[in-house]
């Protein structure tokens, strides 16, 4: 069971209403946040959202509307008394930026470790037991989104382990993947679960401008949050320029990843009313939803 | 005539409603920013404030709560077309501080010019037409408070003008402090020009212990906005600890200084609701308020 909530869903410039975006993922009693902007801590604090128990912050890129809310998210989790490390994992070139953020800081209580990630190929690594991989991006400057994946056991199929006589006792080492012996008989998992299923996933993609990877890499994700900088499709020179991303091409991933429901957010600040221009993204993916703060989730398992 | 409206008034950590302390003081068409913690830019926005109008920012010191949020009010700012100089006014050794933190910005439209001041020393200068004096204080790092003061020329008398015969078209340079002949006949200002006025006067004070001179600076300030960290006497000792004051103390300080009016505010995020301790503050110096974000005033000339 993952929750997942938009922390804010503005591009450039914090809004009263509309918090720089940012999304926070959370599982098993951790927290993964993506991009910490000016306000992000506010945002989660009117959310009610434990900030101490973010583990991970996955950095999709160092301009100010992503990072700068860094340093005072990071003294606040300090001033609540954390003392285990927290991991910033960010594009190649960023750790002399968020240093250089963190100058403010001062002392913290708990260490920060942070690790840079290739621009250019996606890598996949693991952290509060999702498998993450990034996506490269197009981008001014170095850029990458995400996708986090909760692998999922096959079912246990309880009838045929009783027709098979293993006692109960060795069920659960079955469905971890062991094989075990039993009367000088060897069970092996594959005899008593069933189908692979498939993972939950979950992608985040925001500035840039579309490339063909991001489809591969976000491909058949439970839920996909893509900005969506601009509404109409005459905004398409604006976005090529801004390197940013129209609703219909963000549409268009969801479409061809054949992604289950797409969220909109990275919304321009010129665009008061993202919803006003849902149709441009629906034409293309129906299952699309305009992205509000604190606006959330539970995805679980089949 | 000039406006002060408390942008802030969070110590610390900026809450959804409270955030962190900071003022600014519009003159003539231009404003002054004491301050800028992260969210300053969204509170500026919420209260319809213009960012365009900055002239000078005046930092108290450079921990987080104080600073984060340049970066982003400066981009806001270069997004909005400004191509003027700004400038920042710090305390000695802020600069490393700041250009560390405008690493996030890359390039802004507009020259940003830094200057340090005197930790140990109060020094006067002049932005936007006054008067400002800074406060060397007591704290963990440099830190300063700011008074500004708009001075008000005596008023010309106009009926002493007439029975002197000064023709109506000298009256102007008269009452701006320049002699002029008439007819042979040297006229001079004082003959003309009433008994000295107060100047309007505005004191910040923010981040310290109390100090003797911090008294002989705010010295008959017409508001006076100083922090009450805590409310109860009982904390003293914690904010002798964190350096910081007590409502009591601010309220001496308003007393001794013979102040018209003041204005707590930097409150700590664990005291949810300030008013509750006013009385501490009010059985010494009556005439306080507790700071609310986006609480104005305007002072006007008597």
């Amino acid at each position: 069971m993952i929750n997942v909530t938009l922390i804010g869903t503005g591009g450039m410039i914090p809004l009263p209403e509309r918090f720089l975006a940012s999304c926070l993922i959370e599982y098993n009693g951790k927290s993964i946040l993506i991009d910490c902007g000016e306000g992000t801590q506010i945002s989660l604090h009117k959310g009610r959202l434990s900030m101490n128990k973010i583990d991970t912050i996955l950095i999709t890129h160092c301009h100010a509307d992503h990072v700068a809310g860094l340093p005072g998210l990071l003294l606040t989790i300090g001033n609540q008394g954390r003392t285990e490390p927290l991991y910033i994992i960010a594009p190649r070139g960023s750790t002399k930026y968020i240093n250089s953020l963190l100058i403010v800081c001062g002392f913290l209580p708990y260490e920060v470790s942070i690790a840079e990630l290739h621009d250019t190929k996606p890598q996949v690594f693991e952290q509060v037991g999702l498998k993450i991989t990034s996506i490269p991006l197009k981008h001014h400057i170095n850029c990458l989104g995400y996708s986090l994946e909760l692998s999922l056991k096959p079912h246990f199929q309880p009838d045929i382990a009783k027709k098979l006589n293993i006692p109960v006792k060795f069920w659960k080492s079955l469905h971890n993947g062991n094989s075990v012996e039993v009367d000088d008989n060897i069970y092996t998992p594959d005899m008593v679960l069933g189908e692979p299923r498939k993972p939950i996933k979950i992608s985040y993609v925001t500035d840039t401008r579309p490339v063909k990877h991001i489809k591969d890499i976000v491909m058949e994700s439970d839920l996909f949050i893509c900005e969506g900088m601009y509404g109409e499709d005459e905004q398409l020179d604006n976005a090529k320029e801004k390197m940013h991303m129209i609703f219909s091409e963000a549409a268009t991933i969801a479409k061809d990843a054949h992604v289950k429901e797409l969220w909109l957010t990275h919304f321009s600040p010129s665009m008061n009313r993202p919803e006003d221009f849902i149709g441009y993204a629906k034409n293309i993916f129906p299952n699309v939803k305009i992205g509000r703060d604190l606006m959330g989730t539970t995805l679980k398992s089949n």
